[in-house]
């Protein structure tokens, strides 16, 4: 199945399309674990380096894996719970990041020069926020699936590796809600400082967190995700989904993407078995998701920006993986004694 | 002080070496202080990529830092120890191993190509194990001087960042006895399992280092180097002292590395404020030992080989900070609204 033939147009179709997941592929897996234990290191010496390499032979479902065509995805979109203070920056920073992205000054260009990514940034109907969630659905099915098939046409044939991320004032709002619906506990278990709210504002997040997931509660991960989400949390939702299709691992970047994978981990176990983890960022609920969804977190920074910042970092990590495992001598090529 | 002017030729002008050492650039650090705020993020959200494009400004002295000559600096030696049958692997492995670095074969050949860093490999003398510290002083003072200065010789006047590294059969052994030296404790707190010893060379590599450290015991950081180290590992020593001179920041590898840094920190406190941990390995003392050195690891990926190979792959890090410190739009430039 290509990735262009791939979408879906409504969130039973979305349903479907989870419950019909292609696996890890294992004749690269054995090709991979065929060549590691003969180059020159103590076996397991490179720790996850290793893990990486073993993770992107097994999902690309080729050996030696290949990182030509490594993309960043960011969204963008707006959140009718911005109005009610729950951020540091105003609604309309939105848009200006998104024309700072185009423009090449944000962090996540200088990342992806660095980390040699090619970056696309989808800017979802930002003059249209989503709903206000402590009052109703955040989207109806239409919006909600619409932004899914956004995400999921902006995963290019022939991707490499995707990292995945987010642009959107209020967001990790809506990340909280999502995460305290799936996983229960307290709101304030699930909501952060964001982009760095003070204690008033806290109180407030939390208060809206609550109020939404009280609004909005539902068992269907997927409805969760239309009730709660935003679109760029669906558009994300969409990609990692299309990553899985197309043979793309996928290198989640920080706790709203995060949020978005969930709702996949939630609706099909498995779901998620192609992302490493990035990075955890200081956004303290982020750690405790990760631990849900299972995932190691590559990088440990105390970065909480988005816009795919963390997950371009941890780029640089996979190429180190793949020049080890593909690059080194064998102990048969280096005239080496191997372990005794 | 340019490097070729800094050498050593006893014990005693290394000492006195320690106690003049540069300082942090204060102008360099205002015209970084005064920038980063201002780039379009919210402040301190790319977490320690922001302490590290600080930390190069400050220890260049230059700012913008630059990183157009990074060089990886590995220094080999041999260890009269490696005889006890502390390692899993055979002491040739050493030489094996230097030849495996000069043909582009290891782990450190494709981390480098990868991180855009110069490798420069010194074998000292492995033909010339250092002796059984089990029953004496490892090396004479003319022996250690000698490596001290290899190690300082080994730093090129305008290296902008220097990882540093080492090969050495049985030098987590000479690691564990400094340590245990210089901090106290019991002997097993310091030895770990190293390439991969099973429980009875545990049981050997601890005996050794207790009796090791019984036979040397020293209140003077420098001798416990003489009488407990190996030539690689002064010589570490002197390519930190020396990249401190020539104010070329330090990224500093694992356990042995970390070993060798903690001389210098134990003779001059202060001597370090170079250096960053590139990151923390599964050697279990290494996370102690930076506690007590007050550095936080960069990486945390379960890494254990040596040869500068953690150090090797934060170095991407550095470059990913260099760019969003330099390359980022400011608010101003960008249009983007800024806090409250």
């Amino acid at each position: 199945m290509t990735v262009a033939a791939a979408s879906v147009a409504s969130l039973a179709e979305l349903r479907a399309l989870l419950r019909g997941l292609p696996g890890p592929d294992a004749a690269a897996l054995a090709r991979w674990q065929a060549r590691e234990p003969q180059l020159t290191k103590p076996p397991g010496s490179l720790g996850l380096l290793e893990e990486i390499s073993r993770h992107l032979s097994a999902w690309q479902g080729r050996h030696p894996p290949r990182l030509d065509a490594v993309r960043a995805c960011v969204f963008a979109g707006n959140h009718g719970v911005a109005a009610l203070g729950v951020s540091a920056y105003p609604a309309e920073v939105t848009a200006q990041m998104v024309a700072n992205f185009q423009g090449g000054g944000a962090a996540i260009n200088q990342l992806c020069h660095a980390n040699g990514i090619t970056l696309s940034v989808d800017a979802l109907d930002l003059d249209r926020p989503t709903a206000d969630f402590t009052r109703g659905a955040a989207m109806d099915e239409g919006a909600c699936v619409a932004a899914v098939a956004r995400g999921m046409a902006a995963v290019p044939p022939g991707t490499d590796l995707l990292a995945v991320g987010e642009m959107g004032i209020g967001n990790t709002t809506a990340a909280a809600a999502i995460c305290h619906a799936l996983f229960g506990g307290a709101a304030s278990d699930w909501t952060g400082r964001g982009t760095g709210v003070d204690d008033a504002q806290m109180r407030v997040k939390i208060e809206v967190v609550e109020k939404g997931v009280a609004a909005n509660a539902s068992d269907d991960p997927l409805e969760v995700l239309r009730r709660l989400g935003g679109r760029e949390i669906a558009a994300m939702a969409g990609a990692i989904l299309a990553a899985r299709l197309a043979r793309a691992p996928v290198i989640l970047d920080g706790y709203v993407c995060a949020a978005a994978a969930a709702v996949l981990h939630r609706a099909a176990p498995g779901a998620l078995d192609h992302c490493l983890a990035g990075h955890v960022s200081a956004e303290a609920a982020h750690r405790n998701l990760l631990e849900r969804l299972g995932k190691r977190p590559l990088l440990d920074l105390g970065m909480r920006l988005g816009e795919a910042s963390g997950a371009a970092v941890a780029v640089a990590l996979a190429r180190a993986a793949l020049a080890c495992h593909t690059g080194m001598a064998t102990f048969a090529q280096a005239g080496v004694s191997d372990k005794d």
